[in-house]
């Protein structure tokens, strides 16, 4: 028992055998009485334990069930059975955890849907698909910090519970600690806020763009990655109520700029996951195209889910502005055969779900950069181009997935964008602070947020964003 | 203006001289109408950037104050005056954004107080102190992120609304969408939480733990990185109501590995930034020295900040029961003299701050690991000694931090928990999910937590720790 333990995915990476390991993990499937498929979650690959069914206590055999949690020291030979190079020869076998095959959930004969293994989120961990999604959700996340340490970013924690609603980025859930059963109340009736935690009403966060702009014009360039939070009541496979961002901002940044570092985010990100989790994504590879045979052939997917990353790492994004994008919406078929549910008439128009999949999965087959929105259909705080009319937005396209990327340059003029702030109501006097950036050095600066399980979505080929997240949160669901 | 822009890292680290470069940033201060130190946040050090006085139109030379954006184009040559290799003499300069000096709230001639900056946080990232200690949380966030992936733990991002209260870890903020003004109420009167948004009563989360527990019994070693909350009206230096939080996960871990995980951790981050941040830690030190001439000399540390971070790198923390630390604190001078004001009576004593301040700072004089405290004062789900009086609980202790990291081995023992949960009043059927990693292939595991904020002010020298996170939220306070 004194040998070491080491874990599955190094053992079978390793070309040595002949020395001697322990290895610790959960029993996969158990053949012939004598061989254990042990997974310990460091990769999808199981290392194959074989055991000296003879001298092994028959008590101890018939606990060798799926999901039994085991410790077993050998030495690693070569293998003469198929699919692995080598085995554990197990020399000593202890069963750690016992799993009773009549009550474990995933010791089932048929294998379980993802809408049953979202009901037990808490052991979907130890599925193949779950294990590989949440294996390349760690890389991903490490590929943003690597990158934006890379470039000489500072992360910046910007806040969760928030008294300002500012942005408008949609419906917020409220903080509290006060008597739901005896709410204080204002000599007028009103309930009366100052008592409440933070002396003020607050809220969660939807974004940390506008404390990351704080960030920006200190350290030139910043970045978030953190939760936020929309309150809507959307039960949809594309909506959670807490999901995880992903928000650059930089100082001295031109709409250019931006779309040049978003589009190499992208890429090295993405290029980061195919160089270190190729065994996660070949399954999920496999999964997809396993789903897709369910479709009817025009549904299906024209390429697979490497080919795609791949085809994504190795293109540039088209580049439009939503002029242009509109002429070719207007002239399109669907929209000519009033296909389009909502039929482009003109300038002006808000581009829905059906035209910007149109635009990536139709027409250009490619990550396409939208720009110039009008200012109507955009946020207060983007910058206005000179003709008045447009602002200078950004949003990356994806197939399959929609809006991946929501950016701009910012109004960096004081008077602009006061100006702005009060033609669409937004508080001037709250957002002082805010304000102050351009009160005092301002510069042209330019952001951009992610939304990590969009991303998640796109490279692990998943349809359900509450597949991509651990413990997703929904209306009327906040299990575990 | 065709030069790239570099950033003033670069130019001061770089020994070439006689190339063009575009230098961006913000004015820091402006000497003899020829020399403006320009900042741009890459480092705390400043560009010299010199300009032809004689040949720049005055009305120009007047907008050159502190807080105002530039562009400056020139080249880069050697300096010939103190405190820098290099300069920038500039052809063209560009104000991008003026700062009134009248109205600079960081124009003071007096250095403005960290009580003060703390009020203009979003501005406060300017200055050099605030400027090298979001620089030193950037690398921090990054060598976590880097530690773990290197040992291949997986990052889970466990959710921040949470439907239990199970941990019992302290006071919650409720998340709610219910209009206050027209709670619910089902035909008791009572308030209906199934309108409500989950469809139950719902909290910010304060601890990843227990779900950590459930990625861990999948991929083996899991890590959490993220915000957690406390409601707690304590208005203290030491005290947030949001703050950071780390929580690795890992099973087939026993105490000592958990120590020795714990250790190498904090060493290997406070490793990171030694070597990665340098300047700053400088900065801080020289700042820490300042703040230390306004003490007692008995009050001031032996160590200088540098020194005492080596220090901790390069010494083996002590490692101790708690049991031992009790009879080294009965029989210690304070409590003879009855100097405590908490004193040692004997075993099952809950050590209190003056107490772990003694043991590490006095007694020891280096960092603590104090273990196999009794059972009355630690959590449910730590595993039970063999003498039934101790967990195997692990509190970290660390000179002028007190508990910097608290952890344990957890009880993996089905019926163990689950009599211990009765115990202490746990809901059991609330936390079946929980209990079921206990059911199914259970194995011995372990796990600690490090609050961000407490190991940022032990790195970078701050005394309160509303200096260490960008946005501190602190009752009734919850700024920008």
């Amino acid at each position: 028992m004194m040998s070491q333990r080491v874990k599955v995915k190094q053992i079978l990476a390793d070309d040595r055998t002949h020395y001697e390991v322990t290895v610790k993990g959960w029993v996969r499937s158990f053949r012939n009485n004598q061989f254990i498929a042990v997974n310990d979650g460091s990769t999808n690959n199981n290392l194959q334990v074989v055991i000296d069914t003879e001298n092994t206590d028959p008590a101890l055999l018939k606990r060798i069930t799926t999901g039994a949690a085991i410790s077993a020291v050998g030495e690693v030979i070569p293998s003469l059975g198929k699919g692995q190079k080598v085995e554990l020869k197990a020399t000593t076998l202890e069963i750690l955890g016992d799993c009773d095959p009549e009550k474990y959930p995933l010791q089932l004969k048929n294998k379980p849907s993802l809408e049953y293994l979202r009901e037990i989120a808490h052991l979907r961990f130890r599925t193949n698909t779950f294990g590989a999604i949440f294996r390349v959700r760690h890389a991903l996340a490490f590929a943003v910090h690597k990158f934006f340490n890379e470039q000489g970013f500072v992360y910046l924690h910007t806040p969760i519970i928030t008294a300002s609603d500012a942005e408008g980025a949609g419906e917020m859930f409220r903080v509290t600690t006060m008597d739901l059963n005896n709410l204080p109340r204002t000599e007028n009736g009103e309930i009366n806020f100052k008592e409440d935690f933070f002396g003020k009403s607050t809220n969660l966060t939807v974004s940390g763009q506008l404390e990351g702009e704080l960030g920006a014009m200190a350290f030139g360039e910043i970045y978030t990655f953190g939760p936020t939070f929309r309150a809507e009541n959307s039960n949809t496979a594309r909506h959670l109520a807490e999901f995880w961002m992903i928000e650059p901002e930089m100082a001295f940044y031109e709409l250019k700029d931006n779309m040049d570092l978003a589009e190499a985010f992208i890429k090295s990100v993405i290029g980061y996951v195919l160089e270190n989790n190729r065994e996660d994504l070949e399954f999920l590879a496999t999964r997809l195209l396993e789903e897709e045979k369910q479709k009817p052939q025009q549904e299906r997917s024209e390429m697979g889910l490497i080919e795609k990353l791949e085809f994504v790492l190795n293109n540039e994004f088209v580049r439009m502005t939503y002029t242009e994008a509109i002429d070719i919406l207007k002239d399109s078929k669907p929209n000519k055969n009033k296909k389009f549910q909502y039929l482009i008439e003109g300038w002006g128009a808000d581009l829905q779900s059906e035209h910007e999949r149109y635009l990536v999965e139709k027409h250009f087959k490619k990550p396409v950069i939208l720009t110039d929105y009008p200012k109507e259909i955009k946020s207060f705080y983007m910058k206005l181009n000179e003709d008045g009319k447009t602002v200078r937005a950004m949003d990356i396209l994806f197939p399959g997935i929609g809006e991946m990327v929501g950016g701009s340059q910012r109004e960096e003029d004081y008077d602009k964008l006061v100006a702005r702030m009060k033609e669409m109501h937004v508080p001037v006097d709250e957002l002082s602070w805010y304000l102050d950036t351009r009160r005092f050095g301002t510069a042209p600066h330019a952001g951009f947020g992610v939304g990590f399980e969009r991303l998640m979505l796109f490279v692990t080929g998943m349809t359900n964003i509450r597949d991509v997240i651990a413990f997703p949160r929904t209306p009327k669901s906040a299990e575990f």
